[in-house]
């Protein structure tokens, strides 16, 4: 049986050996939420890059530069990670570049896998029918906040956890640290979300229309992979 | 109002800032449960270091000398972080030496701290009282298991989060899951644990009746702290 492991933040990751592994990043509000939205919206690629100089390396290819920290849209960009700007009109045959604070860092420093996936709660369901089928082990890397264990993504983490722990062997503490609290949380995802010391970031910044959408499951029948260094439908 | 901060690995410390902050370092299986058990028995003072050999320096001073390695004594130690280890006959008026796994390595990455103390179940009030005494920033430091995350010492935060959540301001999402997945558990921690991915390789280990001591609450109304490099009773 090809085992299931979690990891809360990728400042742990120099503890596990991704090698054939598939890796689901995660970063709810928002990057992966925005980037699953913007695939299946029928964007061509986004291009994830580490720092806002790459991005904005960028900007002759005629691309969509995109740049998110601190939650806010950088300085010169036109949008961050809002999923509100990664609809059908906005993306759709474009080529984006996107660096964000913790989700784009979380796929850069995923390259030691087989495979890089981007997972959220909108294609949840699809993410995990994804991964059953590969028949690899699967490794679910929350993006976190700048370093440290935030709740949405060990949420969704756990949601995975839930879904798939007869497929595979999961014993691992953060596994089951991960589902319980979903389990806990998710009659009510967005009420129990307002515990989370990111939502109240979130909310200061006006995005509660965001984080509402970022929680709606299973919209979206798509996965999002990386590809020569791009996301693209998978 | 002082803040208190959940950190469930070392490996993430060099994320926060423990300068002024009293730091509970918490391995429950065993090392601080032990700790905790042998200074209340009268141990004079545990010195711990961070390797064997180290260890192995202190031969000549008398003292009685432990050393765990991937839960099992360290060939040619006469105990490792057994509680049972730790009873009144065998410490009382003497000073230890010891290195464990992940318990005494917590205790010297904490050295920024401007105190230490040790928690466990055993004395899970007495460090919350004296804790709330101290007017200082509280940070909650599991050992967890080689830089990964573990259940049980992720459990003790939550409890101490939990009963000083109304002293402290607590707005970290480490802190949230801690208490979260601690009151899911606290009816039946001994049940809860069987969960662990921990609990089993004790069991593997034959200690079945160490996780069973070091899950008692309460049993002990005294507090270690670090004085000089020692750790002696507060």
């Amino acid at each position: 049986m090809k085992k299931l492991e979690v990891c809360f933040t990728p400042a742990l990751l120099h503890l596990y050996d991704l090698t054939g592994s598939v890796v689901v990043v995660i970063d709810i509000f928002r990057a992966t939420s925005s980037i699953t939205y913007g695939i299946d919206n029928g964007a061509k690629a986004i291009i994830p890059v580490a720092t806002v100089e790459e991005c904005i390396a960028y900007k002759d290819h005629g691309h969509l530069l995109g740049a998110e920290r601190n939650g806010e849209v950088v300085d010169g960009f036109d949008f961050g990670n809002s999923p509100f700007s990664y609809s059908k009109e906005k993306v759709e045959g474009k080529t984006l570049v996107l660096t964000t604070t913790n989700g784009t860092h979380a796929i850069n420093e995923s390259k030691g896998a087989d495979e890089i996936v981007i997972g959220s709660f909108l294609n949840l369901n699809a993410v995990c029918h994804y991964l059953v089928k590969q028949d690899k082990n699967v490794f679910l890397l929350c993006s976190g906040w700048k370093g440290k264990v935030n709740l949405e993504d060990t949420l969704f983490a756990g949601a995975v956890v839930h879904q798939l722990k007869f497929h595979f062997d999961t014993w691992c503490d953060a596994s089951v640290l991960a589902e319980d609290l979903y389990l806990m949380a998710k009659d009510d995802l967005h009420e129990y979300m307002k515990k989370s010391s990111h939502s109240e970031r979130l909310k200061k910044l006006g995005i509660e229309k965001d984080i509402e959408f970022c929680l709606n499951l299973n919209l979206i029948d798509s996965v999002p992979v990386i590809k020569d260094g791009m996301i693209v439908k998978g």
